[in-house]
This record gives structure tokens, sequence and C-alpha cells, in this order.
């Protein structure tokens, strides 16, 4: 018998007909003598639908009342939730953020989840019941109810299996788990078992969208073993655990990639102290998330000075830099929206020599140019012409013995 | 300077444009000094929305997580009127009904407010500040949400006003006041500027549906003065209030009427005690809700009784009689359905003779016979045949001095 907190997406209780569906599946792993709790997030359009209602009434914001609105849609959710459950002979009973209370700090609409109290919760989960708790929500020391961003109820879930102790949290989806690669590229990409947190965080952080960056680094803080299943079929998803549990580590676990990336050169800038931090400084301040940089010093006392951001900055900061021209000295800016971040990702590589090698070659084989490279411990990350995005994946994946039999 | 409660209804806050409309007619109010609180309702048809989901999830219901559901469409309506008030530049801030608490008792789905606790409510409309309060919604002793039933908001608005002490209730809704007949049958008939809350009662109960009857009660016991008006246009409505503040009192202040109603004859009813018991004891414990009831002795021993019931119960009261005739010993059952109920309406009528008297004239000279005839204080009310409708309204509304000059 274990202690399970179960997670279901908008998409899993878009219609009262999925949220039976819901209530079935909770049911068949109550009946396993499993202590079940349930998290749901808004019926999926819900969220949307209140926020562009927010928009239509003032365009500034009070961040309190936003989330009164926003957090409407879970309280829906859970009380329909509850009541499928209850339809099917179970005792549950909803929980919104403020009854239990999920406390967190006040920051509206972003909020951090600060503590849950949740001796109410053992108490009745230990005598059968299952609590329905809505995700997303919760409340401010000053009593205002707050949401905690999106994705939010994946974190809801998680806090809420750390403060159980709970066995294992199930966040159920409409993907089936997590892909040695994106399936729709690449054709003999394989669902993974297992995966360590920090190889879920990098893949998480570069796009794959199945969980959020920030549930994964709570799941790791508190070592809550996370499951990434689908709520349409019946097949095990992709545990996402710690890297003991893993007993055979592949190489690499994954192939990655970001379109959202654009680059920028700046050429024959004057090579003295204090010119990276003029460059960077002011893109920081704008809020221009810079990703990989490389410098190339030339014999002529300057340096080319190449970096990648997302796609959607290139602009503002096309025009930040030009307005720096004067005071930096370079030569020009060179911009490049026509570029790929491919990424290999796997923990195996921490004692394996050798990886970034077997990538640079695979990619030089099929005649790919590698414009900008960068490593961190469990990650080999490379820029390349977008138009080489699907071959360079079905390469990599082949080499790293990633391909399905 | 006055304390306002202001209440909205669902369909003065349908759309987001409406929601707009709403707090610019708020900031006139607040703009000419007065202390405003504003309750408000669900947008129209979102309640409906919901309820109907409750009951694609479960057929059995748990209220306790129904009023979950159902309580949301007024957290979605509060925080947007707050957002829309502060875009015009005045401070609000919205209210749940746990968060000020307006405690209820644990009659779910039709609970009763038992305490709202408007210290701070006060202190911050002294300083100010507009609250927006949820129509509709309490919490319970258990910390569970309630809801009050349909016209719940009505509620909300007087027992909030009661608690406030405030000057004035005014319940926008989508007509522009109370009329001293249906415009729709009677061309002529008025406005009331003011009508007194026994007035207000019978005409609540008799099918005008302004107002709902348990907020009137409500109004009356606590000396609330009312004030029922249209939010879409800016004419004065009409203020429901002491018999004291009226100075000229009409002898009759409305005729109304009521098409929900069937009437039912038992011929040669044995004339013996507890016959009457016998006949409405079983009706009343089928929740047959018998109203005008006459019998009229014969020479041989036996008696005719007919009485008046809700149309929509006709066919199971018959059911019913049916099975008690053996016990019952009369000769049959007569039931017509073509049948209107129509009454004046006046608390002039306490204090002058005659009023009945007229009704009864009035209809004879149009040819119309009188089937059943109740009074109360204030009120005669006569069964007629629904054919003559139009023509009993018009006819009384002249006959009274009602008619528009």
């Amino acid at each position: 018998m274990a202690r399970i907190v179960c997670k279901f997406g908008g998409t899993s209780v878009a219609t009262t007909e999925r949220i039976a569906a819901v209530a079935a599946r909770v049911k068949k792993i109550a009946d396993q003598g499993h202590e079940v709790a349930v998290v749901v997030s808004a019926m999926s359009g819900a969220t949307d639908q209140l926020i562009q209602w927010t928009r239509e009434v003032a365009t500034l914001q009070d961040a309190r009342e936003y989330d009164v609105v926003i957090a409407s849609g879970e309280q829906v959710t859970v009380g329909l939730t509850a009541l499928a459950l209850q339809s099917l002979g179970l005792a549950a009973r909803s929980w919104l953020g403020w009854q239990i209370p999920i406390e967190t700090d006040d920051v509206h609409a972003a909020a951090r989840i600060t503590r849950i109290a949740d001796a109410e919760l053992v108490k009745r989960m230990a005598a059968g019941e299952i609590p329905v708790v809505a995700g997303f929500q919760g409340l401010s020391p000053r009593r205002r109810l707050t949401t905690l961003g999106r994705g939010g109820s994946d974190l809801t879930a998680v806090a809420l299996a750390a403060a159980l102790e709970a066995d294992q949290c199930d966040i159920y989806t409409d993907v089936d788990g997590v892909y040695t690669c994106d399936p729709r590229i690449v054709a003999k990409a394989r669902k993974l078992d297992k995966i360590t947190y920090e190889e879920m965080l990098e893949m998480a952080s570069l796009g794959a969208k199945v969980l959020q960056t920030r549930s994964v680094e709570l799941a790791m803080k508190y070592r809550v073993r996370l499951q990434v299943l689908s709520s349409f079929t019946d097949t095990p998803g992709t545990f996402v655990v710690d890297e003991d549990e893993i007993v055979e580590q592949a190489l690499v676990s994954g192939v990655t990639y970001s379109r959202n990336e654009a680059k920028i050169t700046l050429t024959q800038v004057a090579d003295r102290p204090g010119v990276a931090a003029g460059i960077f400084g002011p893109l920081a301040e704008a809020a221009v998330n810079v990703d990989m940089i490389v410098q190339s010093a030339a014999d002529d006392g300057t340096t080319d000075v190449t970096f990648t951001l997302p796609r959607t900055d290139l602009e503002r900061a096309l025009k930040l830099l030009n307005g720096l021209k004067p005071a930096l000295g370079f030569k020009s800016v060179l911009a490049d929206k026509n570029v790929v971040k491919v990424s290999v990702i796997g923990v195996g590589m921490r004692s394996h020599a050798g990886v970034a090698a077997r990538m640079f070659k695979t990619l030089s084989d099929k005649g790919i140019n590698i414009q900008v490279i960068s490593t961190s411990e469990i990650k080999v990350s490379v820029l390349i012409a977008e138009d080489y995005t699907e071959l360079a994946l079905r390469a990599l994946h082949t080499a790293y013995g990633l391909d399905a039999a």
C-alpha cells in the first residue's frame, strides 16, 4: 500500500465526461488499497478565458484581483471531481487552497508555496477519504487568494506530495511520458522508463513542455518520485527519480532542441577589461536572457563577441545594442534568426569522456557546421543553422544508441 | 452623504462591457460623496452552466460540493468588478463570502445567513474603499462554502445593508421598477414610486419576479430601504419601504395575476368531521401547495370541496386523490386547468371597506364569472377562467384608478 498524489491537467478535466474518466482512474488506484490525494487544474481553456476577461476590464492589473478571478477555474473542477468520485461510491471532498491552507508568500500571480498544513488531510486519507485539492492556488499571509503562475498545478501536486511524504506523485497529462527525442521529428524516439531530476530539468528548460522547471526543482529538492503519464491510455509513463534509482545509466538520455533562438555577433569590439560587462549588463537590465556566449580575439587588439538569446527578444536587443555603439566602439552588429540549439543530455556523461567529441563528429559527418558550443556537466549544446534541425536530431539519436529497436 | 449598498444581478454583469458600465455607475454614486458597497451576482448563464455540469457528473448530489462549484461564478465577477472600479481610479477590493465572513448555517444550497462580520468593511468604507462582495455565498460553521439558493444575491445585499446599517439598498436589475400591473398586458400600467414591504411580499409571492420573497422579508425585518431599479437606464426605480414612509396611500397599489393555477373539485364528499384533514393531509405530505379552498354544503349531508393548486402539480394531485376515493367516499373529481388567479393588493384596504365589493362588481359588469374567492388583510384574490385574464386586469386597473394619465 502506497500513498499517491495524482495530478490531472486541464485537458484531462476539460469536460464532464473526462472528469468521470478521471474519477474511474482514481477509483482503480484506490481499489488497489492505496491512499490517494487528487490535484486538478482548471478545465483547459477556462484560465485563458478568465485572463482575457481581466484584460478587457482593466489595462493596469491589480494582481490580487487577477488572482481572485483566475483561481475560480480550479474551484469548479475540484467540486466536479469530488462529485464524480462520490458517484462511484468513494468518500471524497474538495479542498480549496485557503481551506487546507496552502500558504504562500504574497507575490500575487507568481506566488511561492511556503507551507502546506497537511495534518487534517493525512487523518482523512488514513480514514479512506480522497482529498481533491485545487491546484495553482494558495492563501497569502494577508488571507488573499494567490496563484502560482503557469504550470502551478504541477507545483501544488509536488509540494503536496512532499508535505504528505507520498511515495509517488503522478502527473497525468496529454502525453504518455518523456521521450528520447521529439517523436514528431525522430520516428525512432523511445519513451524513457526513468530519467533523473537533473536531466528532466535540462529538458524542461530546453523546451520539452512536459513538466515546468519549477516543479522538477521542487521534486528534486524534496526527493519526490514523479511519474509523467497520459490520462488517455493505460500504459506506464516516465519516472523522474533520483540518480541512485537508475542502475544502468545511459551515456545520453535524450536529444532536445529549441527553435526560439537567435544569434548576435558584435564585430571588432575593443578587447579591454569591462567590455563584456558593458555589453551584457544593459541586456540583463532589459531582461534579455542571454544564453551561450563566445568570444574570439583577433591579432589587432579587437575581438568578436557572439551570443544567443530568445528569438522573441531579438528586435529589442538589436535596438539596445545599436544605442550602445558609440560607448562600446564595436564595428557592426550581425544578427541571425535562422538558428536552432540542439542538445544532448545525460548524467552518464559525468563519468564518461568523449560525449561531446562524438556529437561534433556526428554533425561534421553530415556536413553540419557548428556555430556556437556550450557545455554543462550533463549537457552539450550546439547552435546550428535551423535548416539542419531534423537531420541533426536523427543523426545524434542514432549515434548515441537511442533508436528504438 | 449616505451609505448605500448596490446590488447588480446577472444580466448587469453578463459581459466585461457591462461590468465596465456597472463600474461607471458606481463611480457616479461614489463621486457624490456616498459610501458604497457593491454586491454582484454571477454572469447571467454562468450559474446554469455550473449546475448543468454538476448534474452531468453525479446524479446524487453532495450539496457541499455542489456549493463549491456554484459559488465560483460570483468569484469571477467580484474580481472583475473590483478591477473595473480600480481602472476608473477608485479604491476597491473584492470580498468572497468566507473572507468577510458571511456566516451561514450548514443547509447547503439553501443556507441562511446568521451573521455578517462587518467591522473591517465599515472601517475601509470610511477610508474611501469600495468593497465588492460576492453575492449568493457564505461560510458554514464547518468552514465549507455555502450558497443561499436562487435569488441569493439579493439576500446578500439586504443582509449586508442591514449589517452595515446602510441608508439604502439598491437592487439593479433588468426592469426599471415595480408596476401597478404587467405592462405587457395593461398598457396604462404605471411604475410605482413607492410600495410597502407587505405589498411587495404579496406581489413577489404572486409571481411578480422582481424580488425574491425571502429578500423582501429580510428587508422588512431589518427595515432596510430597498430600491428596485434598472442598470440600463438612469431613471429612478421603485422604493420598497415602511408603510409610515408613504404619506398618501392608495387604496390599491397593484393588480397581479398568476397563470400557474389549476382548480380541483371533489363532489358529494360526506360532510363529517375529519374529511378536510383526510383530503389536505395527504396533499400536504406530497408537497402539493394548496392555495384557495372553498367548501359548499348541500342538503343531502354531502359537500363539494373546491381548491386551487399550482398547475404543475395537477397530475400528481389527481393521481393521489383518485387513490383516496375509497377512503374518502366522494363522488367524482373535476379538474380545470384553464383558470387564472387575479389579485388586487394594497395596504390601503386595511382601513377602507368596499375594496372587494368593487372588484366583484367590476368583474360582474364585464360578464366574468368568479369561481373562487380568497382574501387577506391587504389582498383580494379571485379565480376566473383564463380567457378573461387581460379583460379582467384592464378593467380592475381602471376601476381602482391606477391608469396612467
